[in-house]
């Protein structure tokens, strides 16, 4: 069993291709909730959607979150109501949040209506979140804290961030299973997704970071920077704003404690050394996923790792 | 300033035609909201939404329910994720209900909530729900109690009716502003809408009733039977269960100590003596509404009955 760390877009990828090299029954994912946001009065979930969409064969692949062929009938009319919205909402996703914000409102748990999603969808992988319990991250900038939604989409992430909080982290607990699959996993692996602001919040939950330490399996990263900058979204900016240093090296000392490996871009192999100076690993691959093809080569070579 | 207390699909023709031959600002529509539902979490109030798209001018006439052109893309994505969903909702429609959930949550009235759609959508008349209190019509069957929505949507009204329940009206009040109006009306107009169900609830609501009684303006209803049979839908059926008689007469009966004037269709002017020995007057013309020319028509009908 393969137990995987995930955020949103970045980690679908390899998430997609592990589906497409192993059975995807073999996969238990853990999702970030720290980007869960309250929309409309809707529970949104965009982390675990992004994941459950994909295993599900109908993600928007090309924008990176929704559903294929999706519309915005409802979110149009909501707009014409005088509703804020910026966060994109389109009328077949809505018919996710609805359903979960129905069933969280009569008691069921996060992990319960995950599951219930992905019965219906065929996913046939295990998707849970970090935690049940409500976590909120918060960017900091120089007007203000504001939520991760609102820096990412409604910023576009061009405010100056000055840190980043986990709001409620501390008391929470990891969701049912999420120990006993890293205790049982045959390997960890943390996708190339944001380290702050995406598997940060994973590892922030008590337990978690611990369980990691003192699992059996190996723990294979794939750094989401190449260069200085990541290959898709943020990570670069926020890693410098909490004072990582924006590179495979700032990667490999934010999860030095937890990592074995850490798959980097062949034109980073410079950094593999000082990498390895760490206690980590550092092959080099091509580690951009731009096709269905590279996501399964790198998913492919990944898993090879964990014999080793 | 004209009153007008109604229910869904049979009042909204006759608020149409209304708004078409007088300013529409001059019109405050007071809403059953006993068929109100829950459906997907989401607060549906049916006849306050029919009242406003038909004033919008965005209603679908042609199905006498929801919006025109709209899409059914979320509903058809709840029924795949395991929701109940035979009450339809379209795209469009959704909006509403999504907006009113969450102002309704946020401690808002439905009163409130309904000015601020009735703003978005341009609508200039005043619609104000019986109560802002929750109140839920049950019929009564051989099997046991359901919802007014399950037995007209889901159940079609096939099933025998043994009677008719407003739970929970006993302890409610009227919205605000809804007994000022009738106090202060030039003219109090019942809608040709299901008596049992759809005004039976607002007369049920303490101190309306009473109120009507006591009104200077003339309360003037226009007949939802010809002959024996509704116009549409199940008042007959609702009438009979209820121990009236499904004609004219039945509905001049259940009105009698509110109306000065029943409307009735033409084809009925034999039971006109029998109205009137209740000490109702029963005006005769083509009560039937199929296009917007018979509703202006019937609605200036109306209107200059309130003169005598």
């Amino acid at each position: 069993m393969i137990v995987v760390l995930t955020g949103g877009t970045g980690g679908a990828k390899l998430v997609e291709g592990l589906a497409a090299v192993i059975d995807s029954a073999d996969l238990t994912i853990v999702c970030n909730t720290g980007d869960d946001c309250i929309f409309h009065g809707l529970h949104i979930s965009p982390d675990i959607d992004t994941i459950v969409y994909t295993l599900a064969g109908v993600n928007d692949a090309d924008k990176g979150w929704g559903m294929r062929g999706d519309t915005f009938t409802t979110l149009e009319q909501l707009r014409r109501l005088g509703n804020d919205a910026w966060f994109n909402l389109g009328d077949k996703d809505l018919a996710t949040h609805i359903t979960r914000t129905r069933l969280l409102s009569e008691g069921q748990t996060l992990s319960e209506i995950t599951a219930t999603i992905c019965r219906a969808l065929g996913v046939r992988s295990t998707i849970l979140p970090m935690s049940d319990e409500r976590v909120e991250t918060f960017v900091k900038t120089p007007v203000g804290e504001i939520s991760f939604q609102e820096f990412f989409v409604k910023e576009r992430w061009t405010p100056e961030v000055l840190g980043v909080r986990f709001a409620g982290v501390e008391n929470n607990r990891p969701a049912q299973g999420v120990i006993g699959a890293i205790r049982a996993a045959d390997a960890i692996i943390v996708c190339p997704s944001n380290p702050v602001t995406s598997i940060g919040p994973i590892l922030a939950v008590p337990g978690i970071r611990d369980a990691l330490k003192k699992a059996d399996a190996p723990v294979l990263g794939v750094s989401p920077l190449i260069g200085n900058s990541a290959i898709s979204g943020p990570a670069h900016k926020l890693m410098i704003a909490s004072g990582w240093e924006a590179s495979a090296i700032g990667v490999a000392q934010y999860y030095k404690d937890i990592l074995d490996i850490l798959v980097i871009d062949r034109t980073d192999r410079h950094l593999a050394s000082q990498i390895e100076q760490l206690g980590i690993d550092a092959p080099c691959t091509n580690i951009r996923m731009n096709s269905p093809a590279d996501k399964a080569r790198l998913a492919h070579e990944v898993l090879a790792l964990r014999q080793k």
